[in-house]
């Protein structure tokens, strides 16, 4: 029993369940039991971060800001991927306007998801490498499906992940394990992941994972929200506000970087690769 | 055999021990062979934290401080409560003056106990909620009784717990552990407080509990003294600073936040509560 | 198969190793078929840090920096010490200008060894105390062969360490360890030190701790070398630069502490003890 708070409703014939939009990228549906609204990424084929999906991040996250939610739970649409991180396409020979918009729309759904006043969890549903890793170590709460890996694996990439992809990293992992994972660009399946606490919890399927995501965020049932969003404020308000200090240097650092031409050499080799596993497929 | 180093004396007849003063709602005693003192909380019923507590708490830790004792154990004369934390009576339609009185005396008081020279150590015989878990977690070891609870449940209070609670309970627990449990203001039993590392040991019983701490504070007995201490400053110099630099704005938040009418309302029913409970009984 | 990149070589008939120099208290050696270079301290009979050992650290480690080695792994020459630490002789009754010159040095190699671009690793084959525990907590990762011992024993001397060696310290430990280890002095067993995350892994021989050591250094083979370093330097700038802005009152500090009367006595005693065991052996 779904209920959508968004104004603009699309009804869906022969189902419980309402999305706010259906072009947008995402959909947010709140439990009309739990008060607990459902974010769910849906580009296909691999939820690649671009502009447009970013953007869709946003707006659901501020729109579950606003509508009162009990928490928001975040997953994806694929049965495999959680999200593959940034789409390689935005940075690829990129349009100079396009890619500044795109790393300031990173910037700003990060902001929005980590700083979240309301509790937050991720139901990994798929791989979760890099920029899908950053959004699920962003949430509260991670559960995990099995036989799915997740990190930060920038540096098999040729990229440096930003200090605030490093905080997210720092928040769930202790200072030795987050920079060896990351200077190894390491991705750790499923059991390494809950072994070294980079997941909570592991779940047999997309809505146990939902299931415990529900549980985790239950339990701040007695809590009261404004002292609760407070108290998470203070802990990460730190990080938050270093990337607020540095979104020009931070946004110049990256461009600097991406259009490096071995860089450039790296992501074209990388697309070439993708593309000939596609034509054989 | 205890031997008092303060001035005014009470002797107590048929006892070995000799209380510092018998009005003050704390007692030290400090052992003769050991050359350790006991601070114990002795304000019945639950040493609930109000602003005569937490000045004789600062001036007994200040005792020890100038006493040369060796080590300093914080313990309770209840049998079931360590401390019950922040007396409610202090911030349910307080006086204008008594209340900024009571908040710079807890500050006070934690600056004393978090940046001790000395060693400290907890020995938790009963509840350790908010004010009492902060008191402990200042220390340097813990050992509990079972059977207890151990928590900063602030936010089940409406509260939120400021940024130096915050820091002294980062001081024993990963970050993630940390705010989660902060944001849920979650109690553990014994038993979860050993598991995530909130206490150190757990013991049968008080005595028990602080022949423990007594072990813990002779692991320094080869130590030198003003090295020692300095090494503990290094460590909490950054979190005590912190304090120290934001002292005014803290009360001002602290004052801001007891005074919302929401907040007033929910002390009121808490105490109501508390009331029935004693009649009932 | 080694090979050495320095210009200066001194071939050793019957043996396959080549090192940069036979004067120098390091050597740098090269493996042919890793690309990894082996740094082994060699100062008879404890790798006592005086001037001179830290100089040749620091030009062994720029000369690693230098020659694209693909790692660096750290040992002794030694087979029961990794290093004893800071050469007291160096502190006792010094020469004003030479302490100056030693502490100054001190500051330089660890900020080239904790600074390393390259990955670092130690193969702790004896024991390691204070400023070797300093230099294997500089590395990012840690073999270390049984029945030896580790730690930052500096209160046990009446030393403070400075808060460089506490950043090394808590970037392989939780605060709560970390902090606790440092106030006690404490010394951990190889077993005490794999448990507590001092080091990640034990070896029964110092070849089975450097083989150890290439293959962590190896899970980097496909990690590009710039990206893997500036992703490494985003989690060691704060504490590097620290040490940076404080250089002249970190010296200045260690000084004044090492000058006062107590310390140097202490020193002396301590002298005294080293000879009389020497005597009787």
């Amino acid at each position: 029993m779904m209920r959508s708070k968004v104004l603009s409703l699309v009804a869906r014939a022969a189902s419980n369940r309402m999305m706010s939009t259906a072009t947008k990228l995402t959909t947010v549906e709140v439990n009309d039991k739990t008060g607990i609204a459902t974010l769910t990424m849906n580009r296909p084929p691999v939820n690649g971060l671009n502009l447009e999906l970013l953007q869709d991040l946003k707006s659901s996250i501020d729109e579950v800001e606003g509508n009162k939610s009990r928490g928001l739970i975040l997953t994806s649409s694929s049965s495999t991927i959680f999200s593959a991180g940034l789409d390689i396409l935005e940075m690829y020979k990129p349009d100079k306007d396009r890619i500044r918009a795109f790393w300031t729309q990173l910037q700003e759904t990060w902001l929005a998801l980590y700083g979240s006043s309301v509790p937050t969890a991720a139901a990994i549903n798929g791989h979760s490498p890099a920029g899908g890793c950053l959004l699920a170590t962003s949430c509260e709460y991670r559960v995990m499906v099995p036989n799915f890996t997740i990190g930060l694996n920038e540096t098999q990439l040729g990229i440096v992940a930003p200090k605030w992809f490093m905080a997210s990293f720092l928040s769930v992992l202790p200072q030795r394990e987050a920079e060896r994972a990351l200077n190894q660009g390491r991705m750790f399946t499923t059991e390494e992941a809950l072994k070294v606490g980079l997941i909570d919890e592991t779940a047999n399927s997309k809505e146990e994972a939902i299931e415990k995501c529900v549980a985790f965020i239950g339990t701040f049932a007695k809590v009261n929200p404004l002292a609760r969003s407070l108290t998470k404020q203070q802990f990460r308000a730190a990080d938050l506000q270093q990337l607020q200090n540095e979104r020009q240097q931070d946004l110049e650092k990256f461009l600097f970087f991406v259009n490096q031409p071995a860089v450039q050499k790296g992501l074209g080799i990388y697309l070439e690769g993708l593309k000939k596993k596609a034509k054989k497929q």
